[in-house]
């Protein structure tokens, strides 16, 4: 399905208005950021970036979406003309999938003529705002379960199938090791995974004739769902009755092998369970869980001594049902006139709606022995990127003050499309999902705590602070 | 792309197992119902059939599905065959499109081999569960807003691509009145609106500048922006001039004109530019608002005497945010055994996890003469429908009785597909959103209240109570 129509309707009125006016082709800077991280998370984790590439690649109005177009407005043929060759052909920069990123924070930089600008930010927005907020809820997941293995398992409950196929990707990108989605297994080569239902226990005579059948179908792959009838009184002894058999037909060649809970306490029953299993000699069989797990649960129940290996996670994870919307926007911070950008700045009356004006990079200092992230800093793209110590202040509380020294600098937004031609290559996921886990280690545990984490400093440069203040002041005046 | 994979792994291993076993073919029924309504409701309108309708017309695994599931599990050749010709056989039995639906009653009804049954459960639900809580939301905002124009705006918040357009159908299912989302209006044939956004107005020298370029772009349907710079000191003043200078141009020639508020305390705001508009003389200038609107803010907006007529709804109704997942199941109920359908039950130690067992229908009673819902029955497929009055009562309290007569009886779920062949023809969409208007008002507004709405009553026929409560009593037995 070609997806050049997928956009509010304004942003074809706004062209078409900018083409009346002959701007329609006025170079202009628009910043993706959002300004809050979502739910009670420090941080938050990119991703969508790949599926952004794929949706500017394909931009071209079919001429059934040209047909469509017409039935809505009666626009000027030569506007129609000038749908029939869209193409994009601006420059985009953009932070990598799997950076941990921040408030303000520049995401992704467009630089383009203001038709192209305008006509993607929609698309854009929903693909970067889904997916980073799915893979951050995975990464705070993944944090609580320790080491253990976190599945997806949400598809039957994600908001339509693209949130069920990209949310399992966000996921991965944000360290769950496995989905039992299997278009998302096929279409990004994640590991799937899956064991059996109730209705696959209720369709047998017994749960011990179920659980045999399905042992011997699966004798390398075999995670019994025990809790149908009985948890501890009938399903998990009818899962060491069936363990027993197997390996009496098959000795050692019966592995990987398992039970899962779905239901009732889970840390009593986990212990229950694992006692069970020790004393009838299956020390290594796993304990799955599953039902309405959270970040919060899995840590309570790890803090609890449950004897959980391995943690199914549904609807919690594939909705971020605490925060089901990543409040990322797009908007405009500098324009050419004259042949050169000239910074604007979006006033409001919240202070947090104020935009950071100017064509923009950012950049991470790391401490050169710890390698941990210090700061990251918002800066011009011609300042010089510091090399020697220098202080850091906060845009907001301006005495707030640090001396930044002895450290690695990095640029995250990179080159993506120059002059509309893709200049880069996409990492493929499993790099993405490595990536990730290499990045965040190299944040204190405070900023990735799961409630109340520390604020990590992201300051903006003298330079630019300025030339912010310097903007509002003029906009004040010209108000008043 | 092709969606057959659109499914848990565990369906598939499923499959296998249920293969192995020679019960691949068993006939089996599933209902699909939810337990509990989204959020605050009182009830759920039915939406996502069509969706549903076009993946079971799709299914069949391709060349590459087939080798993607060889390199997940080394499968029998036997199994391979079945998969390749793979395709629905059964039968599905819905409720239309629409409907006022509540807990526990089946909106969709399988009977099909178990093979089939299962492949489709994930997809199905992820179908229904999704347009089923959009459909609803929308449903309580358009309620909230009385007569008032509500507008779907999500697209960029909304949880990916397809969260974004069958969103904004099942938005318009519940009662909507128009997207911005131009996919969703090619597609579904959606009325699309749009006005124009900030960074328009920052991209010209002046407010003013901005205002009357996008007027003279659009002068029968121009909404202005007002809050890109102040709201009541420059936005609303520099709109009216533009009317003003617009009616100079063109008379009444300009029409359908006004503005749009943003941010800022939308009751005062809207008060006061009324009074501008007024005093100016442009009483027929419409006042649209937008930003983070939802059912309960509307409702107070209007309670302070607000003025606004029309609503642009984006985030909390695309990914109905205080409620973001419909907790739909789908659950065997009756096997065939013998070549009659067994009624299966599946226990738990939460009543309300109980399954409703065996072969049933749904009957809606209306009073004959007020029209309005009395009581709906979920009834065995064999029970004769009650033509004269009945006692109904409560399948919990079962003391609570109510005396039902003079009643018009009416089935709520329609055939769909036979032997795999599709049987019905499928309403537009706007033939779709009047029937759920109509079907809402047959309920009392107790029913519809936004928050503690009185509880409709849907009942157990006797004869379903009994059946149920001997399968509990067998079940208890089994175990024990």
């Amino acid at each position: 399905m070609n997806k050049t129509l997928l956009t509010d309707l304004y942003q074809i009125n706004m062209m078409y208005a900018h083409y009346k006016n002959g701007k329609l082709n006025q170079q202009t800077v628009f910043d993706l950021y959002y300004r809050t991280n979502p739910g009670q998370s420090g941080y938050a984790i990119m991703a969508g970036l790949e599926q952004v590439v794929e949706y500017i690649c394909q931009l071209s109005f079919t001429e059934e979406d040209i047909a469509y177009l017409r039935s809505v407005e009666r626009y000027d043929e030569n506007f129609i003309d000038y749908l029939k060759q869209f193409r994009f052909t601006g420059e985009i920069y953009a932070v990598p999938e799997g950076t941990v990123v921040f408030p303000h924070e520049p995401l992704l930089r467009v630089k383009a003529p203001i038709g192209e600008a305008q006509l993607i930010e929609t698309a854009v927005l929903n693909i970067i705002n889904h997916q980073t907020l799915i893979a951050t809820k995975a990464s705070r997941i993944t944090e609580a379960a320790g080491g253990g293995l976190v599945m997806e398992f949400g598809l039957r409950r994600a908001q339509g199938p693209d949130a069920g196929v990209y949310g399992a990707r966000a996921a991965f990108i944000g360290g769950v090791q496995a989905t039992s989605n299997v278009l998302a297994g096929k279409k990004f080569g994640i590991p799937v995974k899956g064991t059996h239902s109730h209705a696959y226990v209720q369709s047998y005579p017994s749960e011990y004739e179920a659980f045999l059948a399905f042992a011997r179908t699966f004798p390398h792959n075999c995670i019994l769902l025990v809790d149908t009838y009985d948890t501890l009184n009938s399903g998990v002894p009818n899962a060491i009755k069936t363990f027993k058999k197997m390996k009496e037909e098959l000795g050692d060649k019966f592995k990987n092998y398992g039970i899962r809970l779905d239901s009732g306490d889970l840390a009593y029953l986990s212990k229950a369970a694992r006692k069970m299993l020790d004393e009838a000699g299956f020390e290594d069989a796993i304990i799955v869980a599953s039902s309405d797990l959270d970040e919060y649960l899995i840590r309570d129940l790890r803090a609890q001594g449950a004897q959980i290996d391995a943690w199914g996670v549904g609807t919690n994870l594939i909705t971020s049902r605490d925060c089901p919307a990543l409040g990322g926007v797009y908007k405009l911070v500098a324009e050419e006139e004259n042949g050169r950008l000239v910074p604007k700045i979006k006033v409001s009356e919240n202070p947090q709606k104020i935009t950071n004006p100017g064509y923009k990079k950012v950049v991470r200092f790391y401490d050169r022995n710890s390698k941990q992230a210090l700061v990251d800093l918002i800066m011009l793209e011609e300042e010089p990127i510091p090399t020697e110590s220098f202080i850091a202040f906060d845009p907001v509380n301006t005495w707030k003050r640090k001396t930044v020294e002895n450290f690695e600098a990095r640029e995250l937004l990179a080159p993506i499309f120059k002059n509309g031609e893709l200049v880069c290559e996409l990492p493929d996921l499993t790099e993405i999902q490595r990536y990730a886990q290499r990045e965040k280690e190299r944040f204190a545990p405070e900023i990735r705590r799961l409630i109340n984490p520390h604020v990590y400093h992201v300051d903006l440069s003298h330079q630019l602070w300025e030339l912010k203040h310097r903007l509002l002041s003029q906009a004040k005046q010209l108000r008043t």
